[in-house]
């Protein structure tokens, strides 16, 4: 077996078989395989396709590089949730707790925040004393215990994923459909959950910026679990305008214990994509036989306080000061040197935001990384004071700033500024959610 | 200037500006451009095509990458021709004399053979003494007093090719028209000719299997020629049969003479694509103003042996024992081990002959290199006793072997078998020139 007739044969359209995958992926991690094959074959990838046979045998060689997660022991229909990568998704701290709360169990891993998105670990993380890094055995109590816990991947999940993604990075097909799938399937896989929720944004702010891609992608992964034994749902939702209204660690941490706490209307962003996210692992998780009944225990452990119950316990459980899972007391880890509220140079309606440029506009206060090696400012970050279809008065506030170093504010003002069109009409608002994908529809 | 976002354009299909082209040219040969990002690039280059401009900029980029030859010293136009790599092929050894001999000036820089094509270099070899290793003023000044010269590539004649090339080879880029075009143009343009006659192979033996692909190839080197500034015609003929009757390295060196001292008839697809090949380079070269009136010429320079004596001259000026370039006392450079006749397994017409597996017959010979670091047994080879059309009787042979090493004789006249086809009737042979592409019909 000849890698380079692989590629040939890849870039005639032709597909690869599984034995030929797992050569590859073998290959490319133990070092057989040189970088400039496996970028000239993603290349190949990217722009002939894969099949979604392919794309499954890809996840499963991927998945099978490194550790494997085993939660059987847990209680149970292990229930996991993914996002695609949005700005200002704070949905895992509020959803994980909730659906424990309604009885699931959800031992999540997670990744890091890169770019303009956030990570759930570095939000866990603006909490003093709180570790994302535990040992397995750990983890598995505490999900026993609390039925949820968050944590990060370990370094041996999915060797072949870190190795292909950072090629990817340098080669320009970080956009292939299929890659973007088993890279994000692979992982899912590895740790071990039963069930899956993804949510697939679209939009400025996302991945995928048109709609017929974000579904493509949605029913390529729901097609890769069917595959390979896994009970898969897909929301296809918004990524137009930040997703809540905060954008940074502990401000979305904040965010989340006040939607826990009843304190954010039901017809909010966050709030519904939320709901629906838990409506679809209650199911998954056989917790609920309708839609209906779902969302009526979440709302429950929204109102009873047993949600934020668990994320509070969730804290305490991963060593972190859990008095301040509190709604008062969170705002002690939101001391900053200044507020600088950015007003509207214009009277008008917010006709667009751009998700990637707040995101980036928070960034570059330093509430996310530009680099792997980027420490960062759990305090900082922005918290909207509009949304698509607001109407604004020239000289209000738009947005207020948590800022401690201003090396970069006046750029980060400039990047948000441009995020925001103000316009003299009103325009239609995106909606929120554009669909659900299931195994009976792909 | 990023090379991934570059990547990222090409692999949308997007064209690439004159400055970029340059840029990953230069940025390649001095290594700021990893082997990774540049095959993924190359991948993206034969997926999604490149214009006959960018091609040209290319192909320009290329040259200059390294040393150029200036002939603007010697005498006239000076003429090249090049062949895309054909089984059986001397036609150099025929043409660049002849041409010298009608008043042309022929100062060619030849590659080395690889695989089951020969190379003009080994075959200049194979005469005692003769070198293809001359300084550039020694070459030019052999030029000067006999018409002709033909040496080999300096080392730093395009430096992006070899890299490039080296690179497209294990990542299966290969067929890539632009990326053939821009390789073999560049290499023309540095060696300095200022008028080139291209002979574009198709058919088994071939780069090009098809016609429309063989079409493409050679009009988009006639375009580059054009916006590069010199006179380039293409030539598209036939390899589903060698062209010549003799594959081996002095076993094409005597067909060569032969031609040239009127032993081979005018039928003889050699010498047809020869003299065509001949009319176009004296027509480019102002040296006659039809083709009538160049064949009559070159008819003229075989006739008187003026060609002969050109072909001789130039191997008594390269250093080599010119006594051999004789019909007689080629011969003696012929002897070896054993002479092997392939008899006909059964009668009838030969249908069909596949040169690359011929060629491949007689590298297994010793007559072709399988690497680069392979020797050459410049005796060894094999002479046809058929062509396509021929009728054979069971026994009779299909050809003769010349061997000194009898290692791989049994794979060798295996491969040779399987090389032609026999069948009870006879089939429509192929036509030996399909077309020329000039300015005018590209």
């Amino acid at each position: 077996m000849r890698f380079v007739d692989m590629i040939e044969r890849k870039a005639e359209g032709l597909a690869l078989s599984s034995e030929e995958i797992r050569f590859m992926v073998d290959g490319y991690v133990s070092g057989a395989i040189p970088d400039y094959q496996m970028s000239a074959m993603t290349m190949a990838i990217m722009l002939k396709g894969m099949s979604d046979v392919e794309t499954a045998q890809l996840t499963m060689a991927m998945m099978e590089s490194g550790d494997t997660v085993d939660l059987s022991d847990l209680p149970g229909i292990k229930v996991d949730k993914h996002s695609t990568g949005g700005v200002g998704d704070t949905t895992t701290l509020v959803v994980a707790p909730l659906v424990a709360a309604c009885g699931g169990t959800v031992a999540k891993m997670s990744g890091r925040g890169l770019g303009h998105t956030g990570g759930t670990l570095d939000k866990i993380e603006s909490v003093p004393g709180a570790s994302v890094e535990i040992p397995l055995e750990e983890f598995k109590d505490i999900v026993r215990r609390n039925g949820v816990a968050v944590i990060g991947q370990t370094a041996k999940l999915v060797p072949a994923d870190k190795k292909i993604y950072a090629l990817r990075d340098v080669t320009a097909t970080v956009r292939s459909i299929p890659l973007i799938a088993s890279s994000i399937m692979s992982k899912k896989l590895a740790s071990g959950a039963d069930a899956i929720v993804l949510d697939v944004k679209v939009g400025s702010g996302a991945f995928m910026r048109t709609l017929p891609e974000a579904k493509k992608l949605a029913s390529l992964m729901v097609s890769i679990g069917e595959l390979t034994g896994r009970r898969v749902r897909a929301l296809i939702t918004d990524m137009n305008q930040p997703l809540g209204m905060a954008v940074g660690n502990a401000l979305e941490v904040r965010e989340a214990i006040q939607l826990l706490n009843g304190d954010i209307p039901e017809d909010d962003p966050l709030y519904r994509v939320c709901l629906l996210l838990g409506i679809h692992m209650l199911m998954l998780a056989d917790l609920a036989e309708s839609e209906e009944e779902a969302a009526a225990k979440l709302k429950a452990a929204i109102h009873d306080g047993s949600g934020l119950r668990h994320l509070k316990k969730m804290f305490e459980l991963q060593h972190g000061d859990a008095s301040y899972i509190d709604p008062q007391k969170i705002n002690q880890l939101l001391k900053v040197n200044k507020l600088i509220e950015v007003p509207a140079e214009t009277s008008g309606y917010v006709t667009a935001m751009n998700a990637e440029k707040i995101g980036t506009a928070a960034q570059l206060l330093g509430a996310g990384r530009a680099t792997k090696e980027d420490q960062i400012d759990h305090a900082v970050g922005l918290v909207m004071k509009v949304r698509c279809g607001s109407y604004i008065k020239e000289g209000e506030p738009l947005c207020t700033m948590y800022v401690n170093d201003e090396t970069r504010l006046a750029e980060s003002i400039r990047m948000f500024r441009e995020g925001i069109e103000i316009s003299s009409f009103p325009k239609k608002v995106p909606p929120m959610v554009y669909e659900v994908i299931t195994r009976e529809n792909i």
